[in-house]
């Protein structure tokens, strides 16, 4: 032991202090450091955007249940495997299988003064609707809402096809409300269509461009009314159609589906585990989801959530990071189709007594990121707005309470932070579950500041936690 | 004469309290309403995009000095007028001339082990670069900088190709920036290595893609230089023009340049006033420029902000909206190439003693908007901040100060407020000065987004001004 004299203890204070001082300022300048060459990684050198490349054209689109969804689960083993975590797992999921089959059949013929014109309108069946067992050939009674549809009642609808022709609300700058507010359309419409007789339900698609790509996407059937066909028109196609029943309102739609469901089967997260070093009981999760809808390619919807959440374990390995907590990396299988991936992981977690700190999700479209959406408590929320200043530099300037991801939200127990990457939402829908959903439409450099905005949240998660 | 007894003086002073409040309210709901029917008119029944179609497919790209230039600016003036602008006119400006001709010619061959390889390389000449008289065919010596070039000195470079092989620094977030650390190699880069006695010069495109799309620009010469040809490789090309250097350092490179300076010509401004009713001699220009570059369609730089200025006139015309002060919508001509528009109409508009209370350019791309950059008084960047809550709801949050258009600069006279309408920057420098920047490239919303935003700020100016 060494004793010190008075003079000597305060010279050894203000040493501490200045130490002190120091290790704080230092820890600042080193998270701005690792930022840094997070973001000077990713954007020189990512391997996200030629893995979405292999994801979209070598596999192609891959609909939960579907064979090319067996693929895209082989691929993502195979590349976590290659990127060096230390353990991939598949986690069994049981999903459902639809098929679309043939072509969907569609056409019109509507009288003007002196003619009569044939129209083969832009449509798609929605994911899980019925096929019609034969043409269904019948009248179109149009509407624009729900309420209209209980409105007219049986009387007017019965024997018919119920033509929902309503766009997004064009006014809502998130187009994320926009699509909220015409969802339920497409998930409630058919039944309630079949609730008064209808034979058959079309709805404009879900989208904001004007043009002929008719966007799927699940609907819901009520399990106590009978199940109709169910398709979407493409913007265009509805625009025609509307205007072809002014001119003729008696006008007949022909309308033949060939999809189908069959028996639900199994199919797999894939899941990669990176150790954790200080706390390996605590979980870190981040993903997307693999599964898409069984045209485009998936590759906003979700290819780049699957890559960019690939390309943050790459990147942190990169640049020498070792993590304090286990941090997984899971592709979800089958969000599109009743969000199995996301249920079954939570329940697992929740078996293994898995105790998770945060999850991440990316879901909104390889687009330029704008920040991260979260669903947490106010303590955890003080705390991410401490490590503002360390993204707002790379454009992270959005941290709207509410809202995370489908695939992560089953995992919410009050304690877990849960984070969804905001993207620009302007282009988002023209494109989701449509075959413009396609490769080309993403932008390198976008797609790689969302995998950078990822990787940066992850680290600082990871290295600082809630407490 | 009325009296009143007290309680009656309480009373009314009471009322007026009230009136007051209801009036300041009333104002602000007013403004929050005048920008949402903004937003609701583009949103809806914006033209914008059409236009934007006809000018890029109809009229083409649009150099200053060419016949394509002439035939926008009879489109500018048609249009302008067809939106019931009270007063549309032609202000006559000198611009260059200066023509492509055929095609660039440009080769090497390059010894493998076993084999010389032949190489087309994807490259366009640089606007305003000298021809060759006859194929050049001569070495390459890549450097990185202009720093390099002046070590290497005479003895290395005399008589070669010099090649700058820099790309734009991907680690800058704002791409305008990393663009702007870029552009003294392509403004001076040429004369620099005339100075040393190379007999051409070659750059990298200043692009963030790696594709093959070479992008011109204009380049500066130094009067007292020896002219040497000048032009852009792709950055593919760039890459493999590299690493073939690594194989045989000694390959030649031949080069034919076709383009030609011609002598100056008088083209026009295209302007629409729309006369103010309080304070008509206070005028506020809102604009972007009618050239563009020989290759592409100058779709967004700067068709888009050349639409969305026209948009804004339309707009607050539709809504009912009677300025204040006199509105002019400007289509310059010129700026990438001297900027004699801009530097013509501020002339003009100090010899007519004309008085500006502010000026807006939109000349960063049709993507999505993001707020103003600004250049004024802190007195008047205060009163903006005023503004910014009414905008924010809209994605409107950036204000940076600093930065407005090139075209609006030289209005600059310490009372005048300048804006630039600040986008999304991410995918502008894929597209710009090349054969991508197209039509199909810019996304109708985002496009809409960008003439509502101005719309609305030029609302807020007009109405209530810095005073």
């Amino acid at each position: 032991m060494v004793l010190l004299c008075f003079k000597e203890m305060k010279k050894l204070a203000f040493i501490l202090v200045l130490l002190t001082a120091l290790k704080s300022k230092g820890q600042s300048s080193a998270d701005s450091a690792m930022v840094a060459a997070v973001y000077n990684h990713v954007l020189t050198q990512s391997e996200a955007y030629e893995d979405l490349r292999f994801l979209c054209k070598k596999v192609g689109h891959r609909l939960a249940g579907s064979e090319s969804a067996d693929q895209a689960i082989l691929w993502g083993e195979r590349t976590l495997k290659k990127i060096g975590a230390d353990k991939v797992f598949l986690m069994p999921v049981e999903v459902p299988q639809w098929r679309r089959g043939k072509a969907e059949e569609a056409s019109y013929r509507y009288r003007t003064d002196n003619m009569g014109l044939e129209c083969f309108p832009s449509l798609v069946a929605l994911g899980g609707s019925v096929g019609s067992t034969s043409a269904i050939e019948a009248q179109i009674i149009e509407v624009k809402s729900l309420e209209e549809l209980a409105q007219l009642g049986r009387e007017k609808i019965a024997g018919k096809i119920v033509f929902f022709n309503k766009g997004l609300d064009p006014m809502l700058i998130n187009t994320g409300a926009a699509y909220g507010g015409g969802y339920p359309i497409r998930g409630k419409g058919p039944s309630e269509a079949a609730k008064y007789g209808a034979v058959a339900c079309l709805i404009r698609s879900l989208t904001l461009a004007d043009d002929d790509y008719a966007h799927t996407g699940g609907t819901q059937y009520d399990e106590n009314l009978p199940k109709i066909p169910a398709a979407a028109l493409s913007a265009k196609a509805s625009r025609e159609l509307s205007s072809a029943l002014k001119l003729d309102s008696l006008l007949k739609f022909r309308l033949h589906l060939h999809c189908q469901a069959m028996e639900r089967r199994t199919q797999y997260n894939v899941i990669a585990e990176w150790r954790g070093s200080e706390h390996p009981e605590t979980y870190i999760t981040i993903g997307g989801h693999l599964d898409s809808w069984d045209i485009g390619e998936g590759a906003h919807d979700d290819g780049a959530g699957i890559v960019q959440s690939i390309q943050v374990l790459r990147t942190l390995k990169a640049i020498g990071y070792q993590p304090k907590c286990t941090i997984r990396i899971v592709l979800f299988i089958n969000e599109e189709f009743g969000n199995d991936g996301g249920e079954t992981y939570a329940k697992v977690c929740k078996e293994e007594g898995l105790v998770h700190r945060a999850a991440l999700e990316s879901d909104g479209g390889g687009f330029t990121p704008r920040g991260f959406m979260n669903e947490m408590s106010d303590a955890q929320f003080e705390r991410l707005m401490t490590w503002k200043p360390l993204l707002e530099p790379y454009g992270l300037h959005l941290f709207r309470r509410g809202g995370s991801g489908v695939d992560i939200r089953p995992l919410q127990d009050n304690k877990i932070a849960l984070f969804g990457l905001s993207v620009d939402t302007q282009r988002y829908f023209d494109y989701h579950h449509s075959g413009n959903d396609v490769f080309e439409q993403v932008n390198k450099r976008e797609l790689e500041l969302g995998a950078a905005a990822m990787a940066s949240l992850i680290y600082l998660v990871d290295m600082y936690g809630f407490e």
